[in-house]
């Protein structure tokens, strides 16, 4: 993509209430745009990792038996209302009433819609288990929208629904998804931990959740840096400084960011919404159910906040937007040209900075931005200078070096 | 995929409020379920048709210079008033207030939002011309909502802006898209023609519907099957039964489906918006535009419409959900593994109908589900059948002609 068309253009000024280190970035930088509190729009830079961060998700959700399909935002108060959640929700849930009069809540979450629908398609134990997923466009009305993409009104997100016959085949799976999850948060470059915390409004079972560690965080983890024993604060029997109940060292308690969560709902929504299958014997049963969430935007924004330095963003190599951010600071348009071809029909993602500003503007951009690559012509040098995003370190090397440099990093 | 895994099942009997022929069929066959009138889920053999569709329209929209974002749902009033629409689309909209006093609209369409984030981007007329489009999901609080997909209350919609300096860079821009537009459906395998119609609530100005036969269709066109010639009825001057004022021959009127449209916008909204931008001279002027929409999900509503017989639906090579539906009807289920693995490894999409059940209810699912091809494993034949859906033609053949055939068709 040549840079002087490309849409979204950085800036040094944004909007004051812009308060947390993720929007202040993704917006300086032409990832975001702010539409209001809590709710972005993804320019085409923001999109490209976006959707990166959703293939990832996709690939391990398929990996343990995922199947894909969209359930909708719209949903009756008659359905939330048999869970007993209309009322529970109503805090955090846009409802309203449609022109003809019918009470109508956009989807904060899609227990009540996925139990109604795997009903109609669920008899025997034969059809069971079965791993149901989206992608989907979520909305809460969070009173506090002012930590960019990690708290969003309207926001991306891979919801799991899983369905079994007993408790031992959920728990089974439970794990499963527990390591997947694991799997996906390292491949974004995320360095999570699963803590056990309660259920909230969503189950009363046992759940977990994957913490980052960053300053940004809302959610308190007391956590032992021995042994990696961690408890959600609201839950947790100890405090920072006494001893951990696992290894006996000293325990602190660190800010974090709830990246994923999975949940043990047992039979609570198949019981109430009527969800039976046939087992084995003959005997009608409640089908035992999880649920497992991650979201795309809070994922984008945890990792803008741990990966960042004075300069601009420090995207991880599997959510860079572009491979190789390709800088001509000569006057040669040619070997740029040249160069740009080259990478793109080798099958490189490149954002070439072909624009007629300063040099010191493109280097500033570059920064900022944060592709993990930055590849410079320059007018003293025959070689490229192939410069990463984390560290600044240069290295002068010939055209196939630069390929092999990032053949090993992207591996 | 292994049907006995495969979920959504097929079934006989639907709700009684499904009057449409594609809401009926794409229920019974396991591609969609009804949540509330004009609103449905997408089960995972229906979202493979539905990213099918948006990955021809997403193809062809990038070979146009597109460049695709993401933008909200959730939309302020004040943006809309500025434009008078809040008002004026509140008939359709849906308006609320929310826990903070805020008054929301979901999105019915773009025009606002993305003027809006284009001003803070646009600065000369070296940024221009930009085309912006985006895959994204779309409210309309219909009165009439019984058509199944082909009018939702939520929908996806392609909808691209484009932004030009002067109105004969839009018209050569409207002109492309326009070809591209007629370039997506016949590549969906639908038969669309363009009309000209008014533009509506959206413009005042010229626009475009791409239309397709159908009895299901809730427009009227009026038209010359001699010469082409084609009017949305509502603006047309002339009546069935006319004479055509191109060619002489005399008109008819045919029910028709709105797969598309396209509008010059003019300087509307730009001028209200204030999206100006310097031009060459040094002067300031507003920017021209225009919209291009195409609804997934109508379109794929619309092939169903057009596309299906007595027996159920007939895909299009384009927007089959696999490439082959594999039938083992043969108690030696060894064949059937080895066939499944050959095709699957081979890069096939495939079905595989390995249920336990009988012989003729396979057969009826197959031609329900409307996968282009049956591939049919017998006991009492060494070769294996492939039945073209259509007009299901049989052919004996080995292995290696299957695939031939394959090759040749989806080529």
């Amino acid at each position: 993509m040549r840079q002087s068309q490309l849409f979204g253009k950085t800036r040094k000024d944004i909007s004051q209430d812009e308060k947390s280190i993720n929007a202040e970035l993704l917006t300086k930088a032409g990832f975001i745009e702010k539409q209001m509190a809590g709710v972005y729009n993804y320019l085409p830079l923001g999109l490209r990792t976006y959707r990166k961060i959703e293939n990832i998700i996709r690939e391990e959700i398929n990996a343990i038996g995922g199947q894909e399909m969209l359930m909708p935002v719209l949903q009756a108060k008659e359905l939330w209302q048999i869970t007993g959640r209309w009322q529970e929700m109503e805090p955090i849930m846009y409802q309203f009433t449609d022109h003809h009069g019918s009470a109508i809540g956009l989807g904060t979450t899609h227990e009540e819609v996925v139990v109604d629908i795997v009903k109609k398609h669920l008899n025997s134990y034969k059809d069971l288990p079965l791993y149901l997923y989206q992608i989907q466009t979520k909305f809460r009305d969070e009173k506090r929208a002012k930590s960019g993409l990690l708290r969003g009104r309207e926001f991306g997100m891979k919801d799991l629904y899983s369905f079994h016959q007993d408790e031992k085949d959920l728990e089974e799976y439970y794990q499963r998804a527990r390591r997947a999850y694991l799997k996906i948060f390292e491949r974004l470059g995320l360095e999570a931990f699963s803590v056990e915390a309660s259920g909230g409004a969503i189950s009363r079972k046992i759940s977990h959740e994957f913490m980052v560690q960053t300053e940004a965080g809302e959610d308190n983890t007391i956590l032992c840096a021995a042994c990696g024993w961690a408890q959600n604060k609201e839950i947790a029997k100890v405090k920072a400084g006494a001893k951990c109940p696992s290894c006996g060292k000293v325990l602190r308690e660190a800010k974090t960011v709830e990246a994923g969560n999975i949940f043990n709902l047992g039979t609570e929504y198949s019981k109430k919404i009527g969800l039976r299958f046939i087992a084995k014997d003959g005997q009608q049963k409640d089908v035992v159910m999880g649920c497992y969430g991650i979201g795309l935007g809070r994922a984008m924004g945890t990792i803008v906040e741990t990966s960042h330095d004075a300069d601009g963003i420090i995207w991880t190599k599997t959510t860079t937007p572009y491979h190789v951010h390709l800088l001509n600071l000569s006057k040669n348009v040619k070997t740029g040209e040249q160069v740009y071809d080259k990478l793109t029909k080798a099958g490189w993602e490149v954002l070439y900075d072909d624009r007629d500003i300063s040099f010191g503007k493109k280097l500033k951009d570059a920064d900022l931005i944060g592709i993990c690559y930055q590849l410079i012509i320059s007018d003293r040098k025959e070689e490229l200078e192939l410069v990463s995003r984390r560290d600044h370190k240069k290295k002068l090397l010939n055209y196939d070096q630069v390929v092999k440099e990032l053949e090993r990093f992207y591996a």
